[in-house]
């Protein structure tokens, strides 16, 4: 028995979401499947860093399960990639400590969000942003993320249907830039949990302040309230992605 | 009557190519049902400056047509755009002469070809390149290029299928150059026409040139024999665009 953690992209588009889900295609079914297959088994395991939506992406999610046999990391990660389809890519294959687990050894996520900006959607970007149209004060965002960073109860920014009680999270860094050469703004928000919907609705409620429908300390207010109707949009998933997962 | 010239990008991954065929999904249907939509008629027909196959993309394919009314460019523009799926956007819209035709105005064609270098394929990027991981030397390639440049008889390098009995096409430019940023090698190729499947088996010859599967001038034998036999490869339509279309 060899205990692996592999990294991993994937295009979330064609999957509904990471979690395995009877009669749908997910991440975590694809892997446990291949996995089994070159096991000469009918599946096995994997605990992953966290769930992904569906038609949210990756760009580093993390993996970590026992293998019964020993291969080499270099082996594992050009078998495993031979039976990918085309939307999962295996980025790295490591031979890990047995007490090594992907979600509970994680310090911090990393998320990024893509907002294309164009006054039409692109077609070559449309599963892989979230497009908003309309005019954008940056400096105000600027001025509103400070207060996402830190330590808060984000009861208003969590959807409904998560089961966790505890909704207190700590964002360590909460940052936004434009890119001119593609014309997207860019968030990337790192922290040490994020809830249900969380990153799509902190992005929904920045891109309110930008366009000036919410004043720029609205957030405080929102702590306050603990009231998921009061935060409104969801940011659409295709321009999610889990950038990074950080461990040790 | 007014006559429009359109200018569109599409994904082609999920057309059926751009010309119309009875029970597909073709980006000229879907732009002759918007158009008839518009004009409250079943459909109006529409010219494209040449066909591109299922899964070849456009970032600059023209169309011109004959509009029952007259529709200013601006809301032409913003009406077409409402009209499309996700997957076509209008980048513009011109009132031109009643004599000009999209295929038939035009002097000349750019296509660009995208080959994504990484060892494995590229979630984000397998409908939008080829994939070739070989070790390629760039230099036997720049070699070549001279040898596709100027006026040759295609027959080669045209897929069976074409009903043009005249291959002679002139080539005004090709090119080629790595992209370090996407780990890419793109070509782009600017003629006054290609021929049915001609810049993918460009592509892939040139690519078996780069990785020594053939002589540097085989360009100049293939152009003698005249046997699409010997050219054998195809690139994947998944790395090509068609770029621009010019008119005077």
């Amino acid at each position: 028995m060899t205990h692996y953690k592999l990294t991993l992209a994937y295009d979330g588009t064609n999957f509904a979401g990471y979690q395995v889900q009877p009669h749908q295609r997910t991440v975590q079914g694809v892997l446990q499947k291949a996995l089994g297959k070159m096991a000469k088994v009918p599946a096995i395991h994997v605990d992953g860093s966290g769930r992904t939506d569906s038609g949210v992406h990756a760009l580093g999610q993390v993996i970590s399960f026992d293998y019964p046999g020993m291969i080499p990391e270099e082996s594992m990660l050009r078998a495993m990639n031979s039976l990918m389809p085309l939307d999962i890519e295996i980025l790295k294959a490591e031979i890990v400590p047995a007490d090594f687990h992907a979600r509970y050894s994680a310090h911090g996520k990393r998320y990024l969000y893509r907002v294309a900006r164009g006054r039409f959607t692109n077609p070559f970007n449309r599963l892989y942003t979230g497009h908003y149209p309309y005019p954008l004060d940056l400096d105000l965002i600027r001025a509103a993320l400070p207060d996402v960073m830190g330590t808060h109860d984000f009861t208003s920014f969590a959807a409904s249907g998560g089961v966790i009680e505890n909704k207190v999270r700590t964002i360590y860094e909460a940052t936004v830039r434009e890119d001119p050469a593609t014309n997207e703004v860019i968030f990337e928000f790192y922290g040490n949990g994020f809830l249900y919907n969380m990153v799509r609705i902190l992005v929904a409620t920045l891109l309110e302040i930008g366009s000036r429908r919410r004043p720029v300390h609205d957030f405080l207010r929102l702590y306050t309230v603990k009231d998921r109707q009061q935060a409104r949009g969801t940011a659409p998933a295709s321009g999610l992605y889990l950038k990074e997962v950080d461990y040790d």
